[in-house]
C-alpha cells in the first residue's frame, strides 16, 4: 500500500475528529493508501506530546514551519483558528504538500483567493473540511437532486441554530473560545455555521447570485481570556439573509448561537416542482423526502432511515437499522479524498469550491453593513 | 326531508358528543333525513332540562320507559352506564325504535346475545358507537387493507394507554366515575378501552381465534362515592393479551390506566407482507404507512396528513392541511347510519358486529382468571 | 338571553367556518347572548338560498346594502374577497352594526385606516378573523410569554408553506380562485398567509420596526377565469422577509404556495433567554416547549398535547387526550367576541389591531419593490 | 500501560464491531490498559489473514484451541455462532483467560450454567456483549430509574422488530444466515433479539417471575445453504410474551423478523408512578422522558438529545448536538470492562447476569410449547 503520511497542526476538537478518521478509514474502506499518523504539531510541547501519545502520532513538532519542511510528510492538515489558515496553507503548498484545511477556508475572500492560487500553482491536491456533505443522508439528497427527482427548484431554506453563548459571563478568546474572538475567527456565526449551510447549498443547488443580510451582536462586551479585560465583541452572534440562486430559486438562511433548545440544529429544506427534501443534523441518519408523484391517497413525507447498504457510504458500516454518527462524515471525507488522488478525480470541496462559500460570506457581511442587496463574486473558472 | 326524531338517554360525556353530532351532520353531509332533537331523558329532572336547553332538545323525560313509549321518537340513543344497556335496548327494540347504543354493547356476551336477538327480531336498524372506525385515518387504513395493499398479514398490535386513575385517592362509582365501579361497568379497561381496540381489529383484520390474557388491579380498595365506604375494587386496572387471528396473524393487545404520560394513547399497527400501517389517537389526523414496494433508496414510513378531499370523509370539511378532531368521528357515524337506512345497506358495527367484540372481551377476562388460552366464541351467522 | 342576530355576507370557505362557529358556540360556552342566524347574503340568489337552508339562516339577501339596512341585524360578518371589505365595513359601521371582518382587514393600509376610523367613529364592536390566535396551543404560547417564562426574546421565525398553485394550468380569478387575482386579493401570499403570521407575531412579540423583503411570481401568466384570457399574474407567489422587532429580536418570515409537501404548514418559533416555543398548524393541538431551567440531565423539548382542562379553551371540550381541530378556533373567537361585548373589554384583534398587520404587509411589499429596508408605520394610539 | 492482549474468534459482523471498539477505546477513554490486537482466529486461513490485515491483528490462528493455548493472549473474545459458545468459553476459562462472549450466552440455560461454573471456578473476568446497556440514552434511563425518579413501576413493554426474513427465497444456514438455522442458533428471534430486550429489562426493572408466550414460524421450510436441500425451519420467526416482574409490574415483549418497515426497531417503555421513559434504537441518541411532577400547563414528553457532557459517556466524544452511533456502545463496553478489571468492580453483564436472561428465554420457549404460564428459574446467588 502507498503511504499517506499526515502532519496534523492543531489538537482541538477538529484535531481529534480528523485523527479518528485517519485511524478508522482503512478498516472500513478499500483504498490504495494507508494513513500514517506521522507528526502532530502544536505550540505547547507537552500538549502536543499528550495528543500524539493518545492518537498514535509517531512524532511531535512545535513549529508548523518545521513540520512543513519535513520530507516524510505527504499531507498537511490544518486544524488551527481561521486567522492562521492562509499563511500555513500557502507555505505548505509551496513545500509541495497536499493540504486538508479546516473550514472556513480563510478569513475572507481575498485571503482565500491567494490560497487557491497557491495550491493551483503548486498543483497539490487540496480539500476543505466541509464534512456535512458526507453525512449519508446529505449525500443521498445530492444524489436525488442530481437525478432530477425534484424538478425545477423553487425554494431553499437552511438554518444552523445553537444556544451556547447566551450567558454574558462567557469570555471571548483562548482555547475553546477563539470562535468568539473576531481576530481569530474573522466573523461569528457567518464563518462558523452559515459557512456550512452555504457550502451544502452551493453543492446541492448551485451558485448564489445576490444576498441581503442582517446581523446582530446581542452581547456587546465580553471579558477577553487572553487580555483579562472586558473588550468589545467583534463577531456576529446571529445572522440571517435572503438569497436568490442562479437557478431562480429563493432562499432564507439563518444562524445564531442564541436559540434556546438547539445544540447544533443544522437543517435544510429544498422544495422542487415534484419533490421536497428535509434534513436535520440532530437526527442526521434520517432524510425526509416528499414525492408528489406518489399516489395522492397515501402521499406523505417519508422518513428514510439511511442505513441500508444501497444508500451512500452505508455498505461500509453495519447492518440496516443501525445508525452511524457525526464522526463518520470525516471518515468518508478522508476516503473520498484518497480515492480522488487514486483516480485522478479530485473530491470536493477543493479550495476553489470553498472560495465560493467565502465569497457568499463576504457578501453577507457586507450586506449586513450596508443594508442593501449585495451581488456575490464568483471564482468559477 | 324525512325526520329522524331522536330520544337521547343520558347526558354525560357521550350525551354531549352524540348531540353535537346530530346538530352538525346536516351542515356537512347531504342526507335525506333531518336530525330532530326530540327528547332528552335523565333521572334528574333539573339536569335533564339544563342539558335539553343547552343542546336544543324539544322536550325532557325522566323515565326512559316513557321515552320509549312515545310515538314521536324514531330512534333511541343509549348513553348510560353499561349495566343499563341491555334492559333499555331490548325494551326499545320491542317498541320498534331504531337504536344507537354506546359501547361496549353489554356487560357480557350472554347479555349481548339477547340484545342482538331483540333487534333482529324487531328488525330495527341498530348500531353501536365504536366511533374510532370513522376517524378518517382509520377508515383509510381499512380501505388500504381491503384493497390488498398489505398482502398477507403477519402481525397486529394495539394498545390503549391512560394514566388518570393512578392516584389511590380517586373514589369509585358515581357521576364520572362509574367506569371504576364493576357493578356499573362490568369490567375495567377491558370493556372500556380494549373493546375499542378489539372492534377496530376485528374490522381491519377479521376474527380472533384464541387469546391468552393477564389482568391486574393495582389499587385494591377505593372509597365508593355512593356508599361512602372503602370497598374492594372489582375492575381490571390493566389488561394485556396475546391473540391469534383466523388469518394466521399474531397479536398483542394492552390497555391500562397506569401509563404515566398517556392521556388516551390508542395506537394500532399492522404488518403485512408488502406494507405496514400505524395509527395513533393522539395525532388522529395522521396515518403512518410503509410500502416495501417503494424504491429502496427512498423507502421510509410516510406520515400522511389525512386532510385531502380524496381521503375518507374529508371532502365534507375544510381544505387540505386543516385537521379535524375527535368529535368528527361521531358525525361521520351518524351520517353513515342515516345513509345505511336510506340505502338499505346497514352501516356497522351493528349489535351483531359488536357482540363479536363482547365475545373477545369475555374470553380475555376468562383467560386472565384461568391462566390458559381461551377460544373465542363467535356469533357470526 | 340576549340575541346576537347575524347577517353573513359570502358563502364560501369562510362563510361555512363562521356559520359553524355560530351554531356551536352556545353548546359549549356559557354566554349571555344567543347566536341567531338571521340572514345570509350573496349575489347569486339560488346559492344564497341553498346556503341558508343548509346552515339554518332564516332569510336571504342578494344585496349587501339591503342587509345592512335591516333593523333585525345586529352584526355584519364580511366573508367576501378582500377588495370588498372596506366599502361594506364602512357602510355597516355607519349603519351602527357590529362588524366581524375576514382577514386581511383591507387591500392596504390606507383603506384599512378608513375602516378603523369608521368603526371607531361609530363606536361599534369590531373584530378581524385572525383565527389562529385562538388555537389553544397558540393561546397557551401567548400565556407563557406574558408570564415572562421566555425572558428576553432573541429570535422569531415564522413560515406559512403551501403547494397548491404549482401547476401552470391553474387559472386565476373566480370562485375559489380569487386569491390568485390581484384585483380581488390585493396581494398573494403576503396578504393571504403572511398576514396570519404577522398577526400572531405582533400579538406574541410586539411591534415590528423594519423589514426587508423579496417576492417572486413563479408563474407569470395564467388564464383568467372571468375573462377567459391569459393574463399577467399580479400576485406574489412567494415572499420572504427579514425583520427587527421593537424588543430587539430578529425575525425571518416566509410564505409560498410552491413548497411541495406542505398543505398549510404554518409554523412559528420563538427563542428567548430562558425558553423556546414552537408550533405547527399541521399538528395544531401540540405545543413544543423547551425550558432551559429544567435540570440538564433530562432537558429536552416537551411535546405538549394541549387537551387538558387547565389549558386554554379545553375545559369546554372533551377529555384529556382528545384533540380538537381547525374549526374550533372560530368558535373560540365568537365566544371571546361575545364575552368582550358582555364585559366591555373588547377581544382582539380589533380593526385597529389588524391595521398594524396591514402596515407590516405594506412595508413588506414596498421593500420587495425597492430592495431596501423599510420602516413600518404604526397606528397605535 | 498494562497490555490487554486480545484473541478474537470469528470475523463476522460482531468480529468487526469488537475490533473497532478495541482500536478506538484508548483514543477516547483514559485507561490503565492498552488494547493489543494479538491474534484473530477463524477456520478459513485466508479469511482470517484478510481480517487480521484489515484490522491490524498481529497474528492469525485457524484453530481456537491453539489460540486459547497461547501464553501471549490475555482475553478471548468469542464471536462465533451460539452453538460454539459453551465449548470455547469453558476451555478458555480452564486456560485462565478472561472471556468476552457474544450474546446470547449459550444455547440454553443448562449450557449457560456450566459456563458460569467454569468462569467462576477459574475466577476469570467475564462479560457478555449485551451492548445496548451502554447506549448513552439507555444508560441514562438506568440512572433515572436507580435515582427513584419513576417511583413504583407499573408497566414495562419492549419489542424488537425486523423485516429481513419475509422472503421465502432466503435460505437458512451458512455465513450470514446461521441465525436461521436452529442447530447453530438454538432459537430464532427469542435468542437473537428478545435476549437483548430481556437483558435490558432485567437490568432496568429487576427479575422476571413468570411468562406466557406464543411463537410462530411463518415460513415452514427453507433451503439449507450447507446441505443444499429444502429443510424444515426450526427457529421461531416471531415470539411474543406476557410477563410479571418481581416488583409487581406487568410486561409485554415481542419480537419478529416479519414486521415490514422496521429494520432493527428495538424499543422499550417503562411506566412508573411519577414518570415514564421510552427509547428507540432507530433514534438511539434520544431518550423520551415524561415527568408528571412537571407543572401541568407545560407537561409533555421531553425528547432528550443525549449528547451533553454530563450525560452518560458523552464527555468522551464531541460537542453537544453531535450524535454518536451504534458502534459506540461496544467501545463503552470495552472501557467499562477494563475499568472493572482496574478497579476490581466487575462490569456487567457477567456470565452470571447473562444466565438470568437465558433462563427467561428458556421459560419463554417452554411456555410457547405448553401454552401455560411458566415460572422463570433464577441463578442469583
Amino acid at each position: 500500500m502507498k503511504k499517506f503520511r499526515i502532519g496534523l497542526i492543531g489538537y482541538g476538537f477538529m484535531g481529534r475528529a480528523h485523527s479518528n478518521a485517519y485511524r478508522k478509514v482503512g478498516n472500513f474502506f478499500d483504498l490504495e493508501h494507508e494513513c500514517i499518523l506521522q507528526a502532530a504539531c502544536a505550540r505547547d510541547a507537552a500538549k502536543a506530546r499528550a495528543f500524539a501519545t493518545r492518537w498514535g502520532y509517531q512524532s511531535v513538532e512545535t513549529d508548523w514551519r518545521k513540520l512543513i519542511a519535513r520530507d516524510d510528510i505527504d499531507v498537511v492538515d490544518i486544524c488551527v483558528p481561521n486567522n492562521l489558515h492562509a499563511e500555513i496553507a500557502i507555505a505548505a503548498a509551496k513545500a509541495g504538500k497536499m493540504i486538508l484545511c479546516e473550514k472556513p477556508l480563510a478569513m475572507n475572500g481575498s485571503e482565500g483567493k491567494k490560497m487557491v492560487a497557491a495550491v493551483e500553482k503548486a498543483k497539490v491536491p487540496n480539500m476543505v473540511w466541509y464534512n456535512y456533505r458526507r453525512i449519508p443522508a446529505v449525500t443521498l439528497a445530492k444524489q436525488l437532486i442530481d437525478e432530477g427527482r425534484l424538478g425545477k427548484i423553487f425554494h431553499y431554506r437552511a438554518k444552523f441554530l445553537q444556544d451556547w453563548t447566551i450567558s454574558a459571563d462567557l469570555p471571548q478568546g483562548g482555547t475553546g473560545l477563539w470562535r468568539l474572538d473576531v481576530k481569530a475567527a474573522g466573523s461569528g456565526v457567518t464563518g462558523d455555521l452559515l459557512a456550512h449551510c452555504i457550502d451544502t447549498a452551493l453543492w446541492l443547488n448551485g451558485g448564489i447570485e445576490t444576498v441581503n443580510a442582517m446581523t446582530e451582536t446581542f452581547i456587546k462586551q465580553r471579558k477577553h481570556t487572553l487580555t483579562g479585560k472586558v473588550e468589545k465583541v467583534g463577531i456576529d452572534d446571529a445572522c440571517a439573509f435572503l438569497a436568490r440562486f442562479n437557478n431562480g430559486s429563493l432562499a432564507t438562511f439563518e444562524s445564531t448561537r442564541y436559540a434556546r433548545g438547539h445544540k447544533a440544529l443544522y437543517t435544510f429544506e429544498i422544495n422542487g416542482e415534484h419533490a421536497s427534501i428535509f434534513w436535520d443534523l440532530h437526527d442526521l441518519h434520517r432524510l425526509q423526502y416528499f414525492d408528489h408523484r406518489d399516489e395522492g391517497l397515501v402521499r406523505g413525507w417519508r422518513s428514510i432511515h439511511v442505513s441500508d447498504g444501497d444508500q451512500p457510504y452505508m455498505k461500509h458500516w453495519w447492518v440496516p437499522g443501525l445508525q452511524i454518527g457525526y464522526e463518520h462524515s470525516f471518515i468518508h471525507q478522508v476516503a473520498d479524498f484518497l480515492k480522488g488522488i487514486e483516480t485522478g478525480k479530485p473530491a470536493g470541496p477543493t479550495f476553489r469550491d470553498a472560495l465560493e462559500t467565502q465569497h457568499v460570506c463576504d457578501a453577507v457581511l457586507t450586506s449586513a453593513k450596508t443594508g442593501a442587496w449585495q451581488k456575490v463574486k464568483t471564482s468559477a473558472k
